[in-house]
């Protein structure tokens, strides 16, 4: 059986590293075809790795290996984990990086990656994605069951994410993510935001909501539903969080008006 | 049949929207490889992606399909559209980044994309790369015909190239694209440089024509016949955009002294 | 025989350079898989591309083909060369890209490319990896044999390494690459440093040699054996490079107060 995998990393792409990675998988499984998901997650950030990986892992198709390297404990105490969820696999730290995965699905089956047999004879105190992930996931795509890497655990760890809360006729939520345009996502659903007559963030409004980028004027902020099915803060041709001097954990603040809140619940409900 | 898929975009590397779009072609089209092509296009800048796409299109053998998303009006009236062009296949936004595409060879088929059969489910506001073009791009890469994801068209959108011109005992043109290396690559062609006895940039002369880099000494700006068969002005291992402060749009003027013009035409030659 | 080709370049990642030496590689051997090594190793700079490509040459299987175009000297007299190490071949221009290949293994084979069978019918004199570079490693791929592109040379271009010292209770070396992390890499081997009591850089101390990054607290500089098996000045979640103002070529001593030497040697011993 050949599966595919793919790789996120912090590496940045003037290094060796990632290539490093790439090699122990095509030694080990060679007719496996690898994807660079992204390698320019800032170095340790662990939340911004957790975002990226939100976007695409149910995309792939059942039986993909998602390998995730982004890493600032190795070499510490924090386990390394496969997680199998919704029928894909993921080989990561146990830092929180697939926290948005496990939020979304319960996984079914976790286990630590400790069987020697499936790693690199000598294991390094500071590149485990190439001495110890990078084997996992090759064995993985190559049919191994991934109770075979090591027992079972029940409790990976997880990032304290923040729920968006309703209240009188206002929504409260936060950017939890800023991508490459500068666009500002947030925690706020969509389900939440219809009728909302105006979004505010950094003492400025950004308008109502509108449906896409070239409804607002070239410079001009405004505040959309966007890919992720979250409401957004962006600007048409231009950056939000530039503008705005915005970034992750932004208070953004969605008014209704003396309209009903949709969905009718007023306060407090989660995603 | 499978036929390769390339991926150009302007998505960048620290977030998931390149994987989202990978993940996507391989739900559908699981065999097909997919070459990245480049994902650092600045954002929106449709001049720099149809640039780069001309670098590559056509070195690849027919049947590839060339997947372009750098897309800043999507969700508004911009067309999703097909190309088929000297045998190979392009999957594009119609904003005019098939520009120096469809200004090189008439393409054989142009077709709207607009059949659900071949789209996700839900198509959002502002992700086209992910809902649209990436099934489309995996279908055809499938073997589907470009006339089955929609009815053609005729009117492609293209960006208004500007033809250098000859006049006198001068060729002027301008800087079309500055590369990483800080290159100013121009509009004029290989052909209308011989005999050049200077050339002129930014109140500066750069020197007659040169053969290649290390004809120049380190730090020294020169010019020379580049790659795409056009003059470029560059300095050797130093960035010639910096060292002039020069960019997109920057008139380039090549004297040819009291010498005949190379080809004998004296003005408004195109290329 | 098919074989997997690798490619590190300067080229960046927002030009249409990378795609075209894919392109003419998918066209000569279409079913080869591409991996993308790195591609923002910085403009020119040979070193940096010696040093990411030792990190991952030896870790892919043996027939490999390690394609490099790191070439600031393309089109002057430097040559184009193809070498056999350890069963993996390489391809890249003779401007000691290969220096760190070479000084871990000698070659089996080292030959010059210049057989015109196996490049594009022209040549630029700026762009010889796709002209050039490409075809020769697709050809290679394919499974033609070295000395068909041309006839042996026994003179490979070398960069001049330096090696480390040891002198009284001190070893003594220096900066040899900067990482995307701001670690800073020595090529002070782990075996030099074992018992060191003190690593000093740049006027300060950052205190005995630790096992990982997570052994400083946040922000605090240290030094430990990197997963190069050398000595690497690091600080915890933050660039050491930066911390410190320093890059390539600083000089870094280990102090052993007055214990004896690891090894017993006390001066001048390489690698």
């Amino acid at each position: 059986m050949t599966r595919r995998i793919t790789l996120l990393t912090d590496f940045g792409t003037a290094d060796g590293y990632v290539a490093a990675i790439k090699g122990v998988i095509a030694a080990i499984a060679p007719a496996v075809p690898i994807d660079d998901a992204a390698h320019d997650i800032p170095p340790g950030d662990v939340w911004a790795a957790a975002w990226a990986l939100a976007r695409y892992w149910r995309l792939y198709p059942p039986e993909t290996v998602h390998l995730v390297v982004v890493d600032p404990g190795v070499g510490g105490d924090r386990r390394p984990i496969v997680a199998e969820v919704d029928g894909r696999l993921f080989v990561a730290p146990d830092n929180g990086v697939l926290t948005r995965v496990l939020a979304d699905v319960a996984p079914s089956g976790l286990f630590l990656i400790e069987n020697e047999r499936y790693r690199r004879p000598t294991v390094s105190a500071t590149f485990h994605g190439r001495d110890l992930f990078a084997p996992a996931a090759a064995y993985l795509a190559q049919g191994i069951a991934p109770a075979e890497l090591g027992p079972p655990i029940s409790d990976p760890v997880l990032l304290p994410l923040r729920e968006p809360v309703r209240s009188g006729n206002r929504a409260i939520g936060e950017v939890v993510h800023v991508d490459r345009f500068g666009n500002l996502i947030t925690n706020l659903p969509a389900a939440w935001c219809r009728g909302a007559i105006e979004v505010r963030i950094a003492g400025r409004s950004v308008g109502p909501l509108r449906r896409t980028y070239v409804d607002a004027a070239p410079g001009e902020l405004l505040a959309l539903v966007g890919s992720a099915d979250l409401l957004e803060v962006a600007a048409r041709d231009a950056s939000a969080a530039a503008l705005l001097g915005a970034g992750r954990g932004e208070t953004v603040i969605v008014d209704f008006g003396s309209l009903t809140l949709p969905g009718g619940a007023s306060h407090g409900e989660s995603v």
